[in-house]
């Protein structure tokens, strides 16, 4: 008798093949994508979205072909199944959603769909920067009937809106998010009425005026620096919307966008984006080179930049370490003002028209209103037409603004050109997501206040390296988050931390 | 009856099909060597050279498959072929030869040959660092093994290295090479002679010293602008080796490398880009998203980049328009210097041991060098190992200058190391095309010298646009350059055109 070696599933090795064919192409089209994004020349575009949507096609192909059908079946036969190990249980599993998706969808309505939505975004911004609506509605129009069209085919799960949440939060459902969405609705509207109406208003006025573009620059990227980002693995850029791009683990870029006058839009949103590329350069070796090396969901990854950017960024802790550095890199600029009016001014709370620059605790309005207009476009028929309509009276009734026009209003955010429906909701269940794991840190690293006031961010980022990065898409965000604080996503951490926050720097008895 | 509608060929429609992937993937995977060529991040190239070999690899089975050649030989039927209008006949033709090509090399030794040469490369860096020679010989031995099996499968062509040349050159033999080196050099190393014998060598200590980078770049982006390049169809970047890379009409991009302390180097590098690049942005839009969508040839491509850098970019008219604008970029820097005397101080010719570093003249001396080795490498079986004697030999007689080591010597280019024979000649092929295309171009265009000393370069560009670039890839360089002028590719344009040039630079009587 010899000693007889465990045979590997036959289907294996083909089925492993294919999906680091698919990663590789995801990651040249990543590289497209950014270059499309931070500087590709105008006269390129058109032909260049054609090219895309020739690799986009050639990818679905290979996801949703025949022969992929046969190796997901084969090793999903149970005795297969039982011999394969968690990746790749997981890389079936999540190949096999994937596949049933693409499968329902004819390969020529996905291709001109891909071709749309990569014009669309160029015309989106054309529109923005004239203020045209029906310059850009047409194509929105286009891509909303496309995803209607997609519903169908895919089969709605409960209301149609929940098969879109369910691409971006996989498990998520309209009736779940109405219920945390309405918890947090009933403690946070109070909460800024409160502010709002008894508040001791922080002073700001230290932030007008003009700040150093270079001088922001450079501070953007001591501060990447602190946080941990690897340089040797990524890059900082500017674009209009500032985004990151896990290409590979060693290659994760961010850009940010400074602008003279406001010296917190591009610090703040450099940490936001430090904090999504802290997640994807941290992702354990196992997992590269498979479709499992990405964050998990669109919600878990917002919670790792809003962690960072709120709770880390704005915390009086970081700028009782940061602010002098601060007023080093602006000289004469700062004078005057402590570390601790700093910490308040930047944590001023004031009902505003932009998403991307409201402050912490009414950008969850922000969200509701979109996650609104969403349902009502998927689940409600809301015609295109109507959107600077509705969109400006909810921002009258919520936040009590009306935007002067589409560009502040209705055009503001890039997300629908992509035709990225279901995906808004992500940016408040990050808040919820982020707020709960920092509840569980606080537990963990009795010493977290002491080491970030020191100027040392590393632990924080080892242990959500050890808790969330390491795992990419290797467990779902509900096991993320029950690994991490033993229990489901619940709306009160958020709405416990914004109110001690917040009565405590508007001085609210 | 009804009116019978002309039915097109069963296979145009694939073949068209199957060349529009390839010109998309193509433009997919030069926008991802740009960047990796001009800032990807380093921990990240790894994983991206297996991503780029991977949709490399399904390239050349695009190209080389089974159903592309029952395609080709559906189309190549005497009656089909005669129904083709131009561009498919020549995207069949074109494809034909390439698809013959690769299908003669077994994928065996291709991909033995592919890991020979990236090792290679990095062999010929150390050696070229080291100056050891033997630990390259090696490797260029088994390359020049490789490319005379490679000659044998293909078919030789005349001689052995008229194989290789026609992969730079279509139609170039060396018979025609002996013939147009032979006449050049009996006229250019006498000249060279004469000038260093009796010439009065111009001054040039005005272009010591440091010169701003950032005015540099002002400058350079300046001059782009004046020679038409079109900054919506591309963009300029820096870096190490500069390069010029056509995407598609529409994103030609361009680098270039500023040095303190060489005002020469990034100005003359841009412009020679820059003439690179008129030619891919100015090909004609019925060829877009064809494999015909580029230059002809390597030699009619350097035609282009040595007409703008040195013919009028070293020319006197051009200076006398743009040394004001020059001297207003430096401020305080070339004071005292005049346009005349800063013409005369770029063109100094001195015969030197670089390739890179050469002047105009005696440049041509170093490329005949080059292809006299590689045509006794191919055609007499030449020793690699006598390589450096070879090399000195031919330095001291045509140049009178004898490397101190082989790393100024035999391994100064990476050229061999990439198995790249038969590349040389396209440069002095270049200076010749270009040479007779301007004197074509002085009676077409009788104010061009005029119109230069005016900074309006536009109507040379207009000519060129009209006669070469618009043709892409739909004329053979023979065909070009007889539209052009009239007549076949002559040496005496260019031998011409230098003794003109130089004996008045020089004072020669």
């Amino acid at each position: 008798m010899t000693n007889e070696q465990r045979r590997e599933p036959e289907a294996l090795g083909p089925f492993r093949e294919r999906m680091r064919t698919i990663k590789q192409y995801e990651e040249l089209l990543g590289v497209v994508y950014w270059d499309m994004r931070t500087g590709a020349p105008r006269k390129g575009i058109e032909q260049r979205s054609e090219a895309v949507g020739a690799l986009s096609s050639e990818l679905f192909r290979i996801a949703s072909s025949e022969e992929m059908g046969e190796l997901l079946q084969k090793l999903e036969e149970p005795d297969t199944y039982a011999e394969l190990g968690e990746i790749d249980r997981r890389l079936v599993e999540e190949t096999r959603k994937e596949y049933d998706r693409n499968r329902k969808i004819p390969p020529q309505l996905h291709r001109e769909y891909v071709v749309l939505t990569s014009q669309a975004e160029s015309a989106w911004e054309l529109a923005k920067a004239n203020d045209d609506f029906p310059g850009f509605s047409s194509y929105l129009e286009r891509i909303v009937g496309y995803n209607r069209q997609f519903i169908e085919l895919w089969g709605a799960k409960g209301t149609p809106y929940d098969t879109l949440l369910d691409l971006f939060e996989p498990g998520m459902s309209t009736a779940e998010l109405d219920r945390l969405f309405g918890e947090l609705k009933s403690r946070l509207v109070p909460l800024a009425e409160a502010i709002a109406r008894d508040g001791d208003r922080p002073d700001t006025t230290f932030l007008q005026g003009t700040f150093d573009v270079a001088a922001q620059k450079k501070f953007s990227l001591y501060i990447l620096g602190q946080m941990g980002y690897d340089f040797e693995a990524g890059r900082l850029d500017e674009s209009v919307h500032p985004f990151a791009t896990g290409l590979s683990p060693g290659d994760v870029r961010i850009t940010t966008r400074y602008l003279p006058h406001d010296l917190t839009s591009a610090l703040f949103g450099t940490i936001h984006e430090g904090g999504h590329a802290l997640y994807e350069q941290n992702i354990g070796a196992e997992l590269a080179g498979t479709p499992l090396c990405a964050g998990t969901s669109m919600g878990i990854h917002e919670s790792q930049s809003r962690l960072w950017e709120n709770m880390v960024g704005r915390g009086r802790a970081f700028w009782n370490r940061y602010f002098p550095e601060l007023g080093k890199t602006f000289p004469g600029r700062l004078d005057g003002v402590t570390a601790e009016a700093f910490y308040r001014g930047i944590n001023v709370v004031e009902p505003s028209l932009i998403r991307i620059e409201a402050d912490e605790l009414t950008y969850n309005l922000h969200i509701m209103i979109r996650y609104e207009i969403e349902r009502m476009l998927f689940n409600e028929a809301l015609p295109v037409r109507d959107l600077p309509e509705v969109w400006n009276a909810k921002y009258r009734e919520a936040l009590g603004v009306t935007p002067a026009n589409n560009a502040e209003g209705v055009l503001q955010d890039v997300h629908w050109s992509g035709g990225s429906f279901g995906y808004f909701p992500s940016y408040s269940l990050g808040n919820m997501y982020a707020a709960q794991m920092m509840n569980t840190a606080k537990t963990k690293l009795p010493k977290l206040e002491e080491q970030i006031e020191a100027g040392d961010l590393l632990p924080l980022k080892q242990w959500l390296t050890e808790e969330v990065y390491r795992f990419g898409k290797l467990l779902q965000p509900s096991e993320i988050i029950e690994r991490v604080s033993g229990e489901a996503l619940q709306s009160r951490y958020l709405a416990d931390y914004l109110e001690g926050k917040y009565r405590e720097i508007y001085r609210l008895k």
